[in-house]
């Protein structure tokens, strides 16, 4: 049998033993689902920084840079986090340096375990394929916002984990899961209302973002397999 | 309008604003609950101790002590964490030093708030009613295990910030008072089922002591009110 965990917050993962695990990172708002955006749109290959600084040396560099900080685009960037920028004219095939106020710090955090996968609706069943066909136990890190918990990330972790347990392979003794299981079963008959209970959805819409909040629910929109290798990020799809 | 909050786990304590807050402390299994049953019990004085060392010594100069390390009581002390015993015929009038795994670990790190409420299942009502009549905001601090979530705790926020929430008086934008509640919804139909998913539940169940964990989820089987006053804790009906 094969144990997921779910991880509620980057400041609670060194609870986890990491060995023979596949890390899911998700940050459902708004990270992880524009890193799907991206590949499905067909980037090449995201270099995740965790500073502005290091974005802005890639800039001077040369390389094409995506940058937020409190939900806005940095300055000097050429992309903000919004999925409806990085379209197929923008990104196919390039390079593309990508700095959050939260999401990237949770890549870097995970960055030293032996597998590291992207997650988000819009991949959903994409990952879960992938995954129940995996020989390692699976622990799902939510990125959370500024260090604490936040239910769209809990929510996601209980989506997938809601249809892995449906294969025979896999178990749990996790609380987090139960209970992200049992959050996920509330919401999903009409996530698009659950969502309007969320800090970070309305938050995300007092700054005029609600168009950008509501698609990082969409289920399925793609299929793309994002995963970490060293210091960055390409699509396992298009090696499989 | 007083705000209401949820901690998941003592270790992301340190995000949270404490002015004007009235901490509510959360540790089901087992250590909130057998505090408020110590008290029903006409208990006078409770010291919890954070370290064996520390309960020890209160030992050594005449103290009855209360201690437990992974489930089991300590062989130096007079009682382990059972609630049932703490009768009246052991307690009633007396001063105790407690220490356990987890819970009291919760209560030194509440210590430096302003206000700081011991509740579990078991004073439900009792904690509601005195906490709706009060001018401050309100901080449901989950004790978890071993520093990560625990289902139990969750849901006992729930339960606590659903019944506060019927008050006007009262309202959240804190997600884990959200999911907490959610949860709390799913479970309170059958809370007896409910908690055999429960991580905690199950491990005190093979330590043999299922009795004790689901005696923990009984709904006001008390009234008492116990309260943290510098290091000590007294139950505040004895004053009102």
């Amino acid at each position: 049998m094969k144990n997921i965990e779910v991880c509620l917050t980057p400041e609670l993962f060194s609870k986890y033993n990491l060995e023979n695990k596949i890390v899911v990172i998700v940050d459902i708002l708004r990270a992880t689902s524009i890193i799907t955006t991206m590949f499905q749109n067909g980037l090449k290959k995201l270099i995740p920084v965790n500073s502005l600084e290091e974005a802005r040396k890639y800039k001077n560099n040369g390389y094409l840079v995506a940058a937020e900080r409190n939900g806005k685009k940095v300055d000097f960037a050429d992309f903000g986090n919004s999925p409806f920028e990085f379209t197929s004219e923008n990104i196919l095939g390039k390079t593309l340096v990508y700095s959050t106020t939260n999401g990237t710090n949770t890549i870097n955090i995970a960055s030293k375990s032996e597998s590291v996968l992207i997650a988000s609706f819009l991949n959903l069943t994409s990952v879960t394929n992938y995954l129940k066909n995996q020989q390692m136990d699976i622990l799902i890190l939510c990125s959370g916002w500024k260090g604490n918990y936040c239910i769209e990330d809990s929510l996601f972790a209980g989506a997938l984990a809601d249809s892995l347990l449906n294969y025979k392979k896999f178990t749990t003794n996790c609380d987090s899961v139960t209970s992200s299981v049992d959050l996920w079963n509330v919401a999903k008959a009409d996530i698009h209302q659950y969502i309007k209970r969320i800090y970070q959805y309305n938050r995300l819409t007092d700054l005029g973002f609600e168009s950008i909040a509501s698609h990082c629910f969409k289920v399925d929109l793609n299929e793309v397999l994002p995963v970490l290798r060293k210091n960055y990020i390409v699509n396992l799809k298009n090696s499989l």
